[in-house]
């Protein structure tokens, strides 16, 4: 699409006072003339990734130093961790997982909304030690303010703050960014009114120079998010600074057209869409009551059809 | 409630760095001596209402002046319109109101969301000489930092920010506290977690000095707000200074326990429970597909059943 024909797929109301349809032209025009470049570049080289799979809260320790091995056999450089259930425990995880991958690796952390705001700051100075990139979701994702106290506190630390899975719309994207709420903007693909919404969000933190950082934890996300990604290397920011996509494999059999990853990076999709039909096995053996995985269940005694 | 056992019904999750169990319980104690003077002021005088009922949007001119005319002869001394559609519409109804009611009563405007952040300030300096009391829900109501630019721009005007109706919880109100975003701080009995979300709501509005004055469009919306408004004064704020209840009749005759006014204050309840029952006969009449009105509407054959 040409810029103009673009920018009429978004609404501006109740954004206009920090993004205008003038300025959304002129920021895709500016890198209009090297889309091809990129392009190519994405063809080649694919969109850089992190994994999530290495270190949920339910691995035993061993468990977690095996899958950062294999993880790290497979290419993978940049990992996040889950945290804030206990906090000791997470010093130990922490201390393991940099054991395994060092300090040249990434490491994130994620605390899905577990803490308030002077707890958060609390307990991130503790782990700071271990050099987070980022801490994920601290607390209430309604809360703007909240996490621009956090923003400010983290700062010395070098940690910054990633959010946005939870966030509903362009009008909380807006203050996340006015508020210097978030370092790492994390749209999702199925949270917000569809695409055209999110790309509002993209072109609002490309004004803000905040890196858009998807949040995509399998069941399809990471196929759907990675457009969007990629559109923004493409069109909208020009770079992949500091720019990543989460990749977790979760479900992806039942995909008809799931990602294709080359050295832990998401290639760009070769066929048209938005990459969200499932297989017709799948469809059909899932299809509720009569489909093959409900007739195992209920054969086995394990489901009661209501 | 003993202070404590009522401050136990508070989730304080995500408001701690704002209002802590210890800080509400002193609140509670504070004013608990003097709760049967206040309980005695509103059996004998009621909780002041403003009208919503005068001046909606579609209404003629002579339709406002007439009903202008009846609620003064009622004895309302506080009247709301609606604004946004059209700013010489605005204009030319705001004078005719005025017209109506004086500068001696208190007129307040209502903006339903229609503006962006500068589309209110400009709009409403063309309103200002009106003299409203606050401009209602001028933009998105997830907007806590547009509501903040807006409430500073209308400080020299005398005009103060009211929203709230649409505000999802505690932690979005906690927010348009701190930013200093509201000064008529518009709580409503469905929108957000039931009694307790709100009784949160109500204490750090008192934290902040900022008033409650709640949403109450008709709707059974009045009965379930005037218990609210009513625990404000006898227990919070002790005060019912710049504190209204908004009042419109629209479908009172269906409640079984409709809220009691004199000399257009809200009496209080002299029954138990949350007024929420609706009468047998309506819930009769109404029931779908076989209750009176439907059928009616059936044999007219104005309404086709599914």
């Amino acid at each position: 699409m040409e810029p103009e024909q673009l920018v009429s797929c978004i609404d501006f109301r109740y954004i206009s006072d920090v993004l205008t349809k003038e300025e959304a032209i002129e920021m895709l025009k500016k890198n209009a003339a090297t889309k091809k470049e990129r392009e190519d570049y994405l063809v080649k080289n694919g969109y850089p990734a992190y994994t999530t799979s290495t270190a949920w809260l339910g691995y035993s320790d061993d468990q977690l130093r095996q899958r950062c091995k294999t993880a790290l056999k497979e290419g993978w450089t940049r990992f996040k961790m889950k945290v804030g259930s206990d906090l000791k425990d997470d010093i130990r995880r922490a201390a393991l997982l940099r054991e395994e991958i060092g300090y040249d690796n990434i490491l994130m952390m994620d605390a899905n909304q577990k803490w308030d705001v002077q707890e958060t700051i609390d307990w991130m100075k503790q782990l700071a030690k271990f050099k987070p990139l980022w801490i994920e979701e601290p607390t209430s994702p309604d809360d703007v303010l909240g996490h621009a106290t956090i923003s400010k506190a983290m700062q010395p630390l070098g940690i910054g703050v990633a959010t946005g899975e939870q966030c509903q719309n362009r009008v909380m994207f807006k203050q996340f960014l006015q508020a210097g709420a978030l370092q790492y903007c994390q749209i999702d693909s199925c949270r917000v009114g569809s695409v055209n919404e999110n790309v509002a969000i993209l072109l609002m933190a490309n004004k803000f120079g905040v890196p858009v950082c998807p949040h995509a934890g399998g069941v399809l996300l990471c196929e759907l998010v990675h457009h969007m990604s990629m559109f923004d290397y493409i069109a909208v920011s020009a770079t992949t600074e500091n720019r990543v996509i989460e990749y977790v494999e979760h479900l992806r059999e039942h995909f008809k057209c799931p990602v294709k990853m080359q050295n832990c990076h998401y290639l760009p999709p070769q066929y048209p869409g938005y990459s969200t039909q499932l297989t017709e096995e799948s469809l059909r053996d899932y299809e509720y009551p009569k489909g093959k995985v409900w007739q195992d269940l209920i054969q086995q005694g394990k489901f009661k059809p209501v």
